[in-house]
């Protein structure tokens, strides 16, 4: 258990050199440490709440600036100093190092911000809100974590818990008096409210696969059959030489993972082995990886060689879609000089058939822009919150205890019976925001934290 | 010609994802264009100078401080508004378009310090210093460019370049009353000024050397015969295995390179081909390289086989002595199981004899710790200025003035003769600290830095 007492200290910003690198301490004694180091015009244990101080730090470590944060007005809500030094990877070394020497602790990883939760700065969805908006790998991603971090999540639950238990406390009533027979609690009128929490929480767990893409990106695996032209079609999508091309079926064995960012969204794109039988044992185990890339995939990209005919890879499709009928598909007709989708569309039935010839890069920036445009259409459901999975699961028991409160409703059960499961509901609502938490919660949220945050 | 009018932004920490990135807008507009886009309580552009406010950046992007500074007391010495907002990068992104969309531009490389100097916030020496404080590759050499970001090494050339342009005023009264033969300047007492100034400059111009090691760390070659176990070494000296290791001789053709850092410098550790008799072309051509990085090191290590005889190795370090007789070599004896080096010292002269077994690790430490030594010494020397190049070679040209000015004192020359030299080391001063300077100097000087800084 690490002791919350103590005052800590980080590099705040990435690793690096940079012109600017940032110390952030917090604690009952950062002002008093700092003070010590800190040789500026004023003594900082002075200095007003929200000021920026110059001056130099240490035994001229640095030239500095102090800015000052007083508790509870800070991110962590204690006394902070954040000292914003030259970004060179042993000036920051030296700081730090100052620093513990006078008192201060290096922090663990996501110490400041479990501190803020700790200090009810930030509630736990805020909390996760963090984490998404630093390490969102695409801009809708950073944007929605940006509207989490806001709160509007948390307060939609919140008057939801508020909701539940307001409805417990009158069923409580109705138990006392339930010789007379009484209903406090309109039983239509809270039939309807469950449902629609409901559905709500219905349509955010089943967020959490598109909100996956929003944080982690959009993952799409070009596959197809030997020199169907996977390889250059991969390579001029990101624009460089990354794998290497030869006339040889069978060049491609081990899957090559690059990413490329469209429109916001980063791609992680996969070259892939041939699809081909084969008793080549290398191969086959390429074959075999191409498989579970295909199932992890948010698009698929059959890559088909149109010299040989557009239909040439329809047995392929056709595997893919029986084993995985749930991954989306679409058909680059490679080697091909058609000008426009349309007429293919018709003739090749629902899968979109995108025409490039990827060695001249014909066709490829509409490609891109295709992927971008699925990856938008996938995401389009997501506005304020990013489930993620600790939530959905969550979600998933809280919609199995109000479906078992309205069932209790409906077939006009005794209150006692209707509260038991509005009571686990009121409980898992609590365990989302953090209203109800324990240390292990906290262990499992912030092991996603590195230190500094 | 980049106009200085614009308002600037960029970000100032390192790219990366961490808890905080802080993005630097300079300039007449930094604080209405961040006005516009910043939602906090009250409106930044009545902000007090030196204070911090929190809010959400643009349509949501993000929760923020911003940090209010104000001309001329500022980095830049412009009105500077320092946002710091979560370190993610799609959530910098969005900022620095919000910034772009409002009117701000993008700084160029170094922009922000090139400011400062041209609104006289640092001098020349102090914007060379901010480089080498962020890039310094020893702990040593960052607190040494600190010191000389104070401006200590500026004051003490202001205070030459004073005493001269005192002289020059001195000696063109002597002119005006020539006929009397009045000397208003002592001739003992300046040419003990001269004196003093050309050793000074001589010492600063020949630290040049040391203070690479100090800015770029310590370069350390590992040769030898095959198989005397430089490989071995290399991997024991880094703690990890790097290189490949054999029995068979010849294993290392490509040079490999890695650092480590020991007791604040960083130690770039080669690791060669081994050097004998051979018609193997690849062999040959990493033997012509491994010549090349004992030239450029600043302490060569022969690895000499131990088990064959402490001395087997005496032709190659001789034939190493004649080629390159001011690098600095020890000798490692590898595979000995000796435990001290004092015997060893006596027996095989005046090169230092380090005994290791390196695939045990035994001695690794100690040898670690005697090149950390070697670069203590090698940098003792230096106490407050980082010399670079640019600096060195306008010493030296200063040097060649202050003899000529010395030597016309020393032959009783007329005032107007001993004056040319004299205003030619003014105007060399002015150069190495800045009061004299043109674009192309500054565009050199600014070659180094990246954006944002």
């Amino acid at each position: 258990m690490i002791d919350q007492r103590e005052t800590i200290c980080a590099l705040a910003t990435p690793p690096g050199t940079a012109g600017l690198a940032v110390v952030r301490v917090s604690g009952a004694e950062a002002l008093s440490i700092c003070g010590r180091l800190f040789k500026g015009r004023g003594a900082l244990s002075d200095a007003a709440a929200h000021t920026i101080h110059y001056g130099w730090w240490g035994d001229g470590i640095d030239s500095v600036t102090a800015s000052v944060f007083r508790a509870p007005h800070s991110y962590t809500g204690e006394d902070v100093v954040e000292i914003g030094c030259h970004g060179g990877p042993f000036v920051v070394d030296q700081i730090i190092d100052s620093l513990t020497s006078a008192g201060a602790r290096v922090a663990e990883a996501g110490e400041f911000t479990r501190r803020a939760f700790l200090n009810s700065k930030l509630d736990l969805t805020q909390v996760e809100a963090v984490a998404d908006v630093i390490h969102a790998q695409t801009r809708a991603g950073a944007q929605t974590a940006a509207r989490q971090l806001a709160g509007g999540f948390t307060r939609r639950l919140s008057e939801l818990r508020q909701t539940l238990l307001t409805a417990l406390g009158y069923l409580e009533v109705e138990l006392d008096f339930s010789e007379e027979g009484y209903e406090f609690v309109s039983r239509p009128a809270f039939l309807e409210t469950l449902r629609q929490a409901t559905v709500d929480a219905t349509r955010l767990a089943a967020s959490a696969q598109s909100a996956h893409i929003l944080r982690s990106g959009f993952y799409c695996a070009v596959v197809g059959y030997p020199n169907a032209g996977k390889s250059s079609l991969f390579n001029a999508l990101l624009g460089r030489p990354r794998a290497i091309v030869s006339h040889i079926a069978g060049t491609t064995r081990d899957y090559l993972e690059e990413s490329l960012v469209e429109d916001g969204y980063t791609i992680h794109l996969y070259d892939t082995a041939g699809l081909r039988s084969t008793e080549d044992t290398i191969e086959l185990l390429g074959i075999q990886v191409t498989s579970s890339l295909i199932e992890q995939s948010n698009l698929v990209l059959v890559v088909n060689d149109a010299s040989l005919g557009f239909r040439h890879s329809d047995a392929l499709i056709a595997d893919i879609q029986s084993r995985y009928p749930t991954v989306p598909i679409a058909v680059v007709q490679n080697k091909s000089d058609l000008s426009g989708t349309g007429v293919l569309a018709s003739e090749l039935g629902n899968i979109a058939q995108i025409p490039t010839i990827a060695l001249s890069e014909q066709g490829v920036s509409e490609l891109r822009a295709y992927i971008a445009a699925i990856c938008r259409e996938s995401t389009a459901a997501i506005h304020d919150v990013l489930i993620n999975q600790r939530q959905a699961h969550l979600l998933r028991v809280l919609i199995g205890h109000l479906e078992g409160a309205s069932g209790a409703l409906a077939r006009e059960e005794s209150p006692d019976l209707i509260a038991i499961d509005l009571r686990s509901a009121v409980r898992v609502l609590g365990e989302i925001t953090g209203e109800t938490w324990n240390p292990d919660l906290l262990d499992t949220v912030f092991s996603r934290f590195c230190i500094g945050k």
